[in-house]
């Protein structure tokens, strides 16, 4: 294990990401970029950043900033993220992501049968 | 939240991402779909699957088996993925893939600009 | 960073434990030594150990075997902790620990003001 | 599972510990509340505050903060943590604990017999 890194930064940086997420996102009807778009926003989460511009998402996507939007824009129909607005403490209204309709579908789902897309093509 | 999970079940079911793969697959040249193969090898690791067949990973992907056969192909030849082979118990000689030289990559890693793709198109 | 273990064996071994538990347990009565009991049952669940022994156990505190069981015991009583059967495959009865009562008192929780213990003594 | 807790606020609350800290934290010759105590560091840490006073720390230990500061001592004496110096960005001079002592004694550490403590007594 080469020299460059501390363990200490290894460890400080890990996101948790539930199985179920990583199991049966094809069952939601997602995509691997749809998933990576809610992945994504998760770890904005994780660092504080409870509202990433769809720029800053698709630095670390292989979309660009507008296919982002659009993909955020078909997550909200899909009801697999939603906008939330919160007054923080200087009573200024924010708005945040929440994920918490993608883990109630997730931790609630009766599993069906694969629907296998075939619409991969490179 | 709904009753249909016990805290347990979400506790006990959870996988470690390191920020930083999150962060920089696309500076390695991942696509999601690349990405998303190298964290079910991830996934069904922490599950004691160390040698999980691409029906398997397919299972859990929006691609077919075979072109995860190609998609493993790619990722062996970029160097982000090994086969091992290791003697189990028994002195029988199993094949596992192996994550290392992802995360050495990763963990060494001088970060260059984005090369930014064009390839999506939905 | 010295040389003498893999990223692979470092990402594979860490166990999630919720801020919560460590935030609280002063405030659900537990001690230390209880803590580091729950949390090792905890860990062993993740390893596929369902129902380690007193001793097993053991191994990983300062405390005994014997002094384990009474751990075990107080633990059961404040009821942070059942002992559950389930039939395996065969249709063999099999005993597990379930941490599910700590974890839903835990997050059910309403915060008291914290009962500052004296006992510590080294 | 009762409803007074979101899934969101579950999942973005977990801390990682390695694995290796839970198994070998005796064999490093500390027991269960220096073990909390390096654990509460960690905590900290991933809630970006890399300098707890003892009194932070105490609040969620079953020791008073002056206990801590003995904790705290012993441990640095151990070499199992360091007080770091690091200028922040507008140049002003901070304090900083450090774990890394610790993590490279745990993934360096060459196992040897478990010498089991007798001091536990209630």
């Amino acid at each position: 294990m080469p020299k460059y890194q501390s363990f200490e930064s290894i460890l400080d940086n890990q996101v948790m990401i539930p199985k179920k997420l990583l199991c049966d996102y094809i069952k939601l009807g997602l995509k691997e970029t749809e998933l990576m778009v809610l992945i994504q926003i998760h770890r904005f989460r994780t660092e504080g950043n409870l509202f990433p511009t769809p720029d800053d998402l698709a630095d670390h996507l292989s979309i660009s900033g507008q296919e982002c939007s659009q993909v955020l824009r078909r997550l909200i129909q899909k009801q697999m993220l939603t906008i939330e607005q919160k007054h923080n403490e200087d009573q200024v209204l924010n708005e945040c992501y929440s994920l918490e309709p993608l883990w109630e579908k997730l931790y609630t789902y009766t599993p069906v049968q694969k629907p296998k897309t075939q619409e991969f093509n490179e």
